[in-house]
């Protein structure tokens, strides 16, 4: 046997028992006479204690281990001489009789801490030892709690958890499909899902009611830092339910994945629509942990003869509460910060409302102190408070305010990655229109309904058309997002006539769903949460790839196993494809 | 709001209730003045009474609706005059007040009934209407429910989920990958994991200590009829473990899993090895609902002058208790049963006990009585029994048996499919030989560890190296199976030398694998179970497909969305691959 209990476990109440431990040596501290190991294993660290007195042998062999060496141990628990009270185990150590060495290990490549010397690249090479330091492991393991947490609380709602294929068909709308040719049908391919959409809408003309999975998902996109080419969702369906119907369960699933991982109570989740999120934080994932709205100056503050505002479409500011105190440098940084290319703005004009009172700022030779007292006014800022101000076309200085404002957020400390604030955000647009092409696309998928008002719109005013979805926004992150769904084949056919398929490439990739709809399809909504996503938020963490036990690099690639790799011919013959040079 | 209740939850306590259902018209029975509707959810079904004196236009409206119609009604619970103790809401009925048609159905292609009329074919197409049915859906619910009972059972037992990659690297041993052309990475390639062997034994090198997955997994084998190009598996793997800790906790799942789903308490699971199974029974996955194993007739028959069996490398037996009843036109069925190509036996030899003891052969001319009363003894057979001879060599002989004695059990009543009889099958021989090229293949992969005392063999005589692995069979199927892996870089170079890798190749397939063995990997092994098989066993059904909300048919195409499909020019081009003509 190689272990008797766990290197977690073992307290006071032990001492004087014998035990059998194994695991990875951590540390080993040779004084000589005496060498203490901390022996580490998933559940915690012991301490092991070799003396010249009681064993010269065994001591001899225990300073010869080194770091990750793994060791069984038996031995006899006793109380420390000296404690260590941040320790699980502290109060005891083992004093050793026995040692068997089970296997050594190389000098790993960087220190298996939580704050380890390795660089990036070289802990996604070793993968595997990356993992074994207990930071990343707990994140694996906070992972694997919130999903059981998910299907907990599912499974108790009466959902059921159904696998859909990985193996399916291509649609060349949306994103790129990862395919996969077909040996047995030369010529063909299956593609992998982007989602498991259709199926769950086909589970609900089942009469599935109440369906969950989670499940990957596959996108051959061109990477971002923060994306992945598989990744994890949250997917779920139900039937006989509004709008309202959805939100509720889901917000009770939410609700109830705080307070079993975090320990957290949250309030009612508050709603916005799609149009205020972008008229006032210029987003459609506002981070609501902190104020700082847009104020609309446009009226006030045109034709005063400053050319900027002149000329400008929108004129937004938002109002920094206790940042008068910013110094001139620090309103440099700001300016140089939306001035970066990635924002693209050509300035930032402020107002300091001085402590007492008095304004001060950076177009004061356009706007005389009572023409700056309507902007005081209009963003109720109060005195230690400072006004920022940008100016363009509505879509872009929404954005790019949206940019500062968050950027503010992180130097007045206002975005604590552990206080959440979830949102929904409801009504958006039904479709988008290219502004080159002209094209419509649907903003979600063309499985959307557009809202039931709405509806005549689609032919008169598409970009005027709301859609029956909605998003759910944690600290500015879309968690989640979906829409009660087109469950009328005439008004399916109408959506794919508005995205410019013709009758026939819509029955050749849909004709399944189309089809279905014709058998009893009953109303149906849904929702999908990106569970990486999820997973790092409740971790606190920015970055995705910490929650994926064996993730990809940004060119796509597993460097642990050196993924993709090429085929030999053999391999691709077999398939029926050639590489092109 | 779309209803108030569901279908299956009304009783006699909600009698004068005012309520909104909505679901399927499962059947319409119009009287004339009176009309009933069987409505239908997930749920269970609700009988809706119109009734000319009630309401004439509603009336009018409910004798219009089809089969399968999509409806919501409102109305008041009341009792029915003629109730039906089937159905748990059978002792009410909604006066229905208002009805709302939500959606139309055209005239299903066949009756959405636990017994239908459609063909497989058919209902394959109409997958989404087949799993409308009650009978296909139970078959889903159950497998939420084992799935569920699964991941609880092993979270309390510490173990932790853990998602492992589907874009893999292909690795050319064992089954066929199916491949995803990286676009990023032209000319590269992605494999679908046969399973995640690798990932999960450097989970163990991580110190995960407990994993488990139900995962994906993907095979491109030419298919038989329980064969699916993708399957699931739930995934386990532990460290710090001999063979006996992994025994001990899957049969401690598996009882459970039988407690939980099916409330069946179920006996220590009974051992047997591996050499045993195919001496006794012919198999490696014996079927022990039934006794009649194999009885060893060789040093008794041989040399009496009957060329067969003097001819033969091996003569078996098997005692078929109280079927000396058999009619000679019954035993010809068996004799032709044997004879069948997929079995290939050239004969069948019987030997009968008759009631009063008295014995008579297909073979007297050869065998006088006091030569048969020895294969009675040998067989200890009873009056009433009858024996079953085969002969030739000792594979064909045992497989040819083997495949009598299931039939016999068929035919006897002995194989109930609810009653599970497990079994672990132990000590595999590690390595089998290809007879044509006389390499050497891994039995189960090439990671399983041979057991320790057998470890020189390898070098001497591979064929007789056991294997430290095990299966679980339950009812003649395998319905898990795993091993102590090899955890030691010198053994496992050792292994795959044996398996005709190069260094090279070995290191280009596995080097990853093999270089983390040198930092410390753990002692581990694991087991895997074959997931969809285990829900066609719990739901006593031979057909893994029943138990796959999207099955694909047996050329691996999935006839609803007509997967897999050809792909249009410029996703080829764009992916760097064309097709072969």
């Amino acid at each position: 046997m190689y272990r008797t209990h766990t290197c977690g476990e073992l307290r006071m109440a032990h001492v004087g028992q014998k035990v059998t431990l194994s695991g990875w040596v951590a540390h080993n501290r040779n004084k000589g006479f005496l060498c203490f190991i901390d022996l580490r294993d998933r559940y915690g660290i012991t301490q092991l204690a070799f003396s010249e007195s009681d064993n010269k042998d065994l001591l001899a062999k225990a300073v010869e281990l080194g770091r990750e060496f793994v060791i069984s141990v038996s031995g006899t628990v006793r109380e420390r001489e000296s404690k260590n009270p941040q320790n699980a185990t502290g109060d005891i150590e083992i004093a050793v009789e026995e040692l068997t060495l089970l296997n050594s290990s190389k000098v790993p490549p960087f220190t298996i801490e939580d704050q380890t010397d390795g660089g990036e690249d070289i802990r996604m090479q070793y993968r595997y030892l990356d993992l074994r330091r207990n930071a990343v492991r707990k994140n694996m393991e906070l992972r694997h709690k919130i999903a059981r947490a998910v299907r907990n609380y599912l499974s108790d709602e009466n959902f059921i958890e159904v696998e859909t294929p990985v193996l399916i068909k291509s649609t060349p709308e949306g994103a790129r499909d990862f395919v996969v040719p077909s040996r047995m049908n030369e010529g063909q391919f299956y593609a992998l899902p982007q989602s498991p959409q259709t199926f769950k809408q086909l589970l609900m003309v089942s009469g599935f009611d109440r369906y969950f999975q989670i499940v990957k998902c596959f996108r051959d996109e061109d990477l971002r830092a923060d994306r992945q080419p598989e990744f994890t969702q949250i997917d779920c369906e139900m039937s006989f339910v509004e709008r309202e119907d959805i939100l509720q369960t889901f917000e009770g699933l939410v609700k109830s994945l705080f307070k079993d991982v975090l320990n957290i109570s949250m309030d009612e989740v508050p709603r916005m629509l799609y149009s205020q999120a972008m008229e006032l934080y210029g987003s459609d994932k506002p981070d609501v942990r902190f104020g700082m709205p847009f104020c609309d100056l446009t009226d006030i503050v045109k034709n005063n003869g400053f050319a900027v505002f002149d000329q400008a479409e929108k004129i937004l500011a938002i109002n920094a509460t206790g940042a008068s105190v910013f110094t001139r440098k620090q309103i440099d940084e700001l300016t140089e910060f939306v001035k970066r290319p990635q924002i693209g703005a050509s300035g930032l004009i402020y107002c300091r409302v001085e402590a007492d009172g008095s304004l001060k700022s950076s177009v004061d030779k356009f706007f005389p102190t009572e023409e700056l007292a309507k902007w005081v006014s209009k963003c109720g800022s109060k005195p230690g408070d400072l006004i920022l101000v940008m100016a363009g076309t509505t879509e872009k200085v929404r954005k790019q305010l949206c940019e500062l404002r968050l950027e503010l957020g992180n130097r007045l400390g206002l975005r604590d990655p552990f206080n959440f604030k979830p949102l929904w955000v409801l009504d958006f647009p039904l479709l988008e229109q290219d502004e080159e092409t002209g094209h419509w696309h649907a903003m979600h998928h063309p499985f959307t309904s557009p809202l039931p008002e709405d509806i005549d719109l689609m032919q008169t005013n598409p970009g005027a058309v709301r859609a029956n979805a909605y998003d759910l926004v944690i600290n500015g992150v879309e968690i989640g997002g979906g829409s009660i769904r087109i469950h009328d084949r005439g008004l399916q056919e109408k959506m794919f006539e508005l995205l410019g398929f013709t009758p026939e490439s819509a029955t050749a990739q849909f004709g399944f769903l189309m089809n279905a709809f014709e058998y009893g399809a009953p109303p149906h909504g849904g929702i999908a949460f990106g569970f990486d996503r999820l997973c790092s938020l409740f971790g606190g963490s920015d970055s995705i790839r910490d929650y994926i036990a064996f993730p990809k690099n940004n060119s796509g690639r597993d460097v642990m196993i050196d993924a993709p790799a090429p085929l030999d011919e053999i391999q691709l013959k077999e398939l029926g494809i050639s590489v092109r040079n």
